[in-house]
């Protein structure tokens, strides 16, 4: 399909609104509130274990193989990627991933993919529904800007709410189907998931795509062979209602969903097209934790990038340490961050603004200040922490990265 | 004490970095990085339940309640407040409690002194130790920008660090020491912790103002009788060690601690002078699960003012709602969100985006995109979640704040 003409730069031309594209350090000095971006540059040649704490770090070499292995294993597939960006909510890894042939970028919500489109990303596809008229009015102001913006809808009278304020807004809006695998969003497949398609083909100033089938739960099913067997038997009921879709003339061009856990089985779902990977750049301690194809405890086809440096505050008492990094730096997901390089030590971030590390045996001894690097629990709610990303080669800061959409929960 | 002069708005002026004490919309139109502020000062005037969703909202009448409550409390008891930025990181507030009567405002993190100070609050008091050379620097260049910054220390080796460092900003420091109850932090009470104080009395360029002893584990013993015995003889070693420095000839003009849970009883402890309560401004389900002094089990002494609206996505099944407010938008804390007026429903945020109600009965049906309110489990990183809350008299948006220091970590 040829892409329309990207709007978005005649757009934020005419509107006076820079695009976020490039980084650039502002002139400020002193304690203005945006300072601390601009201080971040300096931290740019530093060593990681020079930053301040707690600091978001991701291993630039790891990062770009685990894109590059992951566009290659579904390209041999047959399939595509669209990876979501609720994980990284960054633009400079949306671009990367655009950059080794992934069709689109998913967002959850309507502020991540303002937020991206504003920071030069282009082909969005937001997987949530939008309910409010608030709400629908900014997509379809997004939708007006952004032609290769794609909407999910669930629900009919949500579908005539779309219809008519894609109208008032004077633009033809694209739009998928939601449909659900368990009960937690989208409609049931079936019969009303078929109108619903129908619905959305003939309403005016929509335009029907496809549908998303994403199956949050099937990701972290322990075991490969359960895990495929989850996320293929959970899509059945999916593939039937595209399979009527398809037959009533109704567009499939898009049949999307899977994730990290699932990716390497997702194509052998009939007329899939896409998966919504996101974690795989990262990659956490929760997905570590679902094991390999070859049986292996340790889910290893995509190598941990993301961590978490700290600071010891406190050695006083053994086999005890306290660090700067609680709560508020690496939430309360289990499983527990892991320590890098210290299997025997236990950290619980319970604390809103203190981790404390029990052990009975370290590899090395810790003094007061030094660093201490902890691979996350879960990497999105992590990332959604922090304002920038500390991009490192070795041990070497080579960028600062803001975290683009951070926070835009609304 | 007299004040020294502020240096702040000489120090900004000179530097061309402007106070963000008002809040001034940005002229920008378009998709800006910065809009969703922006675009937020047009929900001023509007229902609470039109703003877009997830919202995080405080309630100002009884905000406002709270601070009046705990400053008349703490007065008659003849102490003083220094309340904890930790928990609403906001400027606003801030200016409120010094409006009030507090004598200073506590942060937990560099970064939060930094953003607070950038936005016109100046009695700061860091509670926790800069332990690294660049974190020490900046809090030189802070202290001389800001005359009322005060610093912690728990090491004697810190403490000569700092005098170096405040000697080379050409800066005399504020100090005081963290004398620890229990092992998270501090030097322990007794002649070290003395010795830390003497040294740091006779260190260049650093100016001894007293102690901090908090103890966080009290403020959330259930139970009244048990909290305030905890609180008391937990603190029995520092007060020794307090006496010590005061016989000794050393500054003992600061002795703070405490907080929501033991702010009724911390007088009792001989020479404490003010208690750095934080969760009394917005209360969260954590605190009121810790009882009364009247034996209620719901701790009554301040009003919840804190709630988070979500919008519900899928009402499909019965005895369940889909919300838009998962982990990111409500923490995965315990006990979990309270859902105002449904005492019969269990509201799981386990999820990243979406949070999942169950429930047998309701006091009312919900359908998709009606709106549902929140308590928030724990006040402190729901706030650090959010880059703007909604201040609501009745149900009317009467201004919208920033988060000063939200994610100011580092």
């Amino acid at each position: 399909m040829p892409l329309p003409p990207s709007s978005r730069r005649v757009f934020l031309a005419a509107t006076g609104a820079a695009a976020a594209s490039v980084w650039i350090p502002r002139p400020v000095k002193g304690y203005a509130h945006t300072e601390v971006r601009a201080a971040s540059l300096d931290d740019v040649g530093i060593s990681k274990w020079e930053i301040d704490t707690p600091a978001l770090c991701v291993d630039l070499d790891r990062l770009e193989r685990n894109i590059a292995k992951m566009q290659a294993a579904v390209r041999k597939n047959g399939i595509a990627t669209r990876p979501h960006a609720k994980t990284h909510k960054t633009a400079a890894i949306a671009r990367l991933q655009l950059a080794a042939g992934a069709i689109g970028i998913c967002t959850a919500k309507l502020g991540e993919a303002e937020a991206l489109f504003a920071a030069g990303i282009e082909p969005l596809c937001m997987t949530t529904s939008n309910l409010s008229p608030r709400k629908i009015r900014r997509a379809m102001q997004l939708a007006k800007a952004n032609r290769q913006f794609i909407q999910a809808v669930d629900a009919a009278g949500n579908a005539r709410d779309l219809s008519a304020a894609a109208r008032e807004a004077g633009v033809t809006a694209d739009i998928v189907v939601d449909v659900a695998v368990g009960t937690r969003s989208g409609i049931p497949p079936g019969d009303d998931a078929v109108a619903l398609a129908k619905l959305v083909d003939t309403l005016p100033n929509l335009k029907l795509r496809g549908l998303l089938s994403y199956d949050g739960g099937a990701q972290h099913v322990n075991g490969f062979a359960a895990r495929k067997e989850r996320a293929l038997k959970g899509l059945e009921g999916n593939v039937e209602t595209r399979e009527a879709m398809k037959r009533a003339g109704l567009s499939t061009e898009i049949f999307s969903g899977g994730g990290t856990g699932t990716y390497s089985v997702q194509h052998l779902t009939p007329g899939f097209t896409d998966v919504q990977v996101g974690s795989y750049v990262f990659m956490d301690m929760q997905y570590l934790a679902i094991g390999s194809e070859d049986g292996d405890a340790v889910y290893k086809d995509f190598e941990p990038s993301l961590t978490v440096v700290a600071t010891v505050l406190n050695n006083r008492f053994p086999g005890r340490l306290t660090t700067d990094a609680g709560a508020k730096a690496l939430t309360l997901n289990v499983p527990r961050p892991g320590v890098v390089g210290e299997p025997g030590m236990d950290y619980n971030p319970g604390s809103d603004e203190f981790g404390v590390i029990t052990f009975t045996e370290a590899r090395r001894t810790y003094r007061m200040g030094d660093r201490i690097e902890m691979i996350v629990p879960h990497c999105d709610p992590v990332v959604n922490l922090y304002d920038q990303m500390y991009g490192v080669r070795g041990d070497k800061v080579e960028v600062v990265w803001p975290i683009t959409a951070r926070g835009r929960s609304q």
